[in-house]
């Protein structure tokens, strides 16, 4: 397997975690968002959406977004287990990650803060207001 | 089943739609979120990240987080199944779903729209610029 991550991606790193976890070994690529590698048509053949990571098999077959990734290893890798086996506890912990992934992830996503600054004209401040605003909105949900 | 819901909420409509589907009965709850009803003391004692929807069942367990409600459907009444059988195949209807939830309606939520607003000072015209931006963006990704 070959994973297509960046060190600074919480989306790979969630991946990563389940790939270690599991013991299983992968090949990493690592693509530089910073430098907007995610951008170039090199990587638009991999993974059109333009987001890492991806996780491609060994058929050449690519997996996409992080949560339907670890699904599929724990569909294919049951053990250790990521979810529960009961359906109100996979509820639940999917409720989490969810909050997680949907709530605060998208909102301070590097192409949504360039987007601000921009289309947007906010300033370095503004945008780390806007950051710490949906960090700590995100987190309250999650610990409440 | 009771099902906290509004009417223009996706996120409730998806979870509406899985309900109808599979022949499920519910008593809808209708959380008007326009005038603010789901930031009340009363919702948050129902759902404390104030978001709707909120599946509540009959012994009084809530799920929250639209796509666990969904995955929590489809592991207790599998059929019709929302899913795909095979693990290449959830993955990927994972993948586009996750794509939707994750990437574009996160960023145009009424909670993201009125924060554009309040304070960030943007126009109606600028964030009907953001909203479309990232919808288009987003549905780009979805057909490639």
């Amino acid at each position: 397997m070959k994973l297509y991550t960046y060190f600074r991606s919480s989306a790979s790193f969630r991946v990563r975690i389940a790939l270690n976890l599991k013991g299983l070994a992968y090949d990493a690529v690592f693509v530089h968002l910073a430098k907007g590698e995610h951008r170039q048509p090199q990587y638009a053949k991999v993974n059109a959406q333009a987001l890492v990571p991806t996780l491609e098999l060994d058929d050449g077959t690519r997996l996409t977004q992080s949560l339907a990734i670890m699904e599929w290893l724990d569909e294919k890798h049951p053990t250790p287990a990521l979810l529960p086996k009961d359906p109100l506890g996979r509820a639940r912990v999917r409720a989490i990650s969810d909050l997680i992934a949907c709530e605060i992830h998208p909102l301070n996503n590097l192409r949504v803060l360039q987007h601000l600054k921009r289309a947007l004209g906010q300033t370095q401040e503004q945008i780390d207001t806007w950051y710490r605003y949906w960090i700590a909105d995100g987190l309250q949900k999650v610990e409440a």
